[in-house]
């Protein structure tokens, strides 16, 4: 079975975790065939697709190998990790453990303390039972990404391990990161300012092959421009 | 310089996060020297905690090794990948990369998708902006300790990689994470019904020293029984 065929990734054009899975397979040079996911309809909660993932969450990328497990890879840093570890090079994680820690610890003020905060189950629970209106939820978006890219700035401006990339001048998964934020905050038209360390490393990202393709513009699904 | 004084951790009694980071710590048989921040009296946010965390973050692990980083390794999760690289016996991570793909994402469910909605900032942004009241509160954590241990349940319930622990018969980060969700639960008073795979795991991780020497009562900083 070649690399064309081994993967399959449910996911959608605009959500921040998928973005992250696509990044990633492109930096490593596989091939997912894509299945559209339309979160916007509910597809997620469909009777199909939860035979898949039962979590009813994507991204979720089915492994096609022999003898690999029935149930999808899911949660979009698990499955940074495994490809890095099933296809090392080029690596998403820097050589050194303090290093390693490093980035892995940027990833997650990203994928983990402000992602969470502005997912569609947040939102239906906020203005469901929390009684926000548009501009409560749109404050609250804003708030959450302005804190943790602010955060972020503060550390990529100060430790001495930041290069062209968050750490260094490779790409790692805190750059993944750090854009899957970026090109979400772009489809919601959310900006923070003061982030000059952040956009220039995501100037430097955008200029990749592996980002720009994953851009959510260019996905099936997406709106046209 | 021994394992004695190897690292220093930065810490408090009750968060979900600096529990992780004690157990996995009391797992693999090394020392960290607490330094006890008062998060109900803010100070994370003095200046000498700040000098340390920039962030105001706990918790901080600091390598007092020859050569390692100025910077504090922070985020638990990137802290727990940092000490089993570090100390690869007994490992958080099972052998193949299925397997670690497996327990990550599980870890991911509980850090990354659960506990970032009940933090301290999260409760602040809410109970002003959000207009939330005490009741509100207490309705999103159980919401959010609800569903997210739910959606644990059924994988582990359901998936064939579930052992005595939450992957095979061997702790794992998964179970470290699933226990911090637990013992924060029980300081909130919240309890979370029909969850039978979750209980039978966490009945037996208590039965293990690196746990039950973890516990948030244990811990200086916590109120008397």
């Amino acid at each position: 079975m070649t690399d064309q065929a081994r993967f399959e990734l449910f996911s959608y054009w605009r959500t921040s975790a998928t973005y992250r899975v696509r990044v990633a397979l492109n930096l490593k040079g596989v091939t997912a065939q894509e299945h559209n996911i339309d979160i916007d309809q509910g597809e997620q909660r469909s009777a199909a697709f939860l035979k898949i993932n039962p979590m009813g969450a994507i991204p979720a990328l089915i492994d096609r190998e022999e003898g690999a497990s029935p149930s999808p890879l899911t949660q979009s840093t698990a499955i940074l990790e495994f490809l890095d570890e099933t296809y090392p090079s080029p690596p998403l994680l820097p050589a050194g453990a303090h290093a390693r820690a490093r980035v892995r610890s940027l990833a997650a003020m990203l994928a983990g303390d402000t992602h969470p905060m502005i997912t569609p189950r947040v939102k239906k629970y906020l203005t469901t039972a929390g009684k926000f209106n548009d501009a409560d939820w749109r404050a609250w978006q804003t708030h959450w990404f302005t804190t943790g890219l602010q955060a972020l700035e503060q550390r990529l401006a100060s430790e001495p391990g930041t290069g062209t990339y968050c750490h260094g001048d490779q790409v790692t998964m805190a750059d993944i990161c750090l854009a899957s934020i970026l090109v979400v905050m772009r489809v919601f038209k959310i900006e923070v300012a003061d982030i000059p360390t952040v956009d220039r490393i995501m100037a430097s990202c955008k200029k990749l092959a592996a980002f720009a393709k994953a851009d959510p513009r260019h996905q099936v699904g997406a709106p046209p421009a």
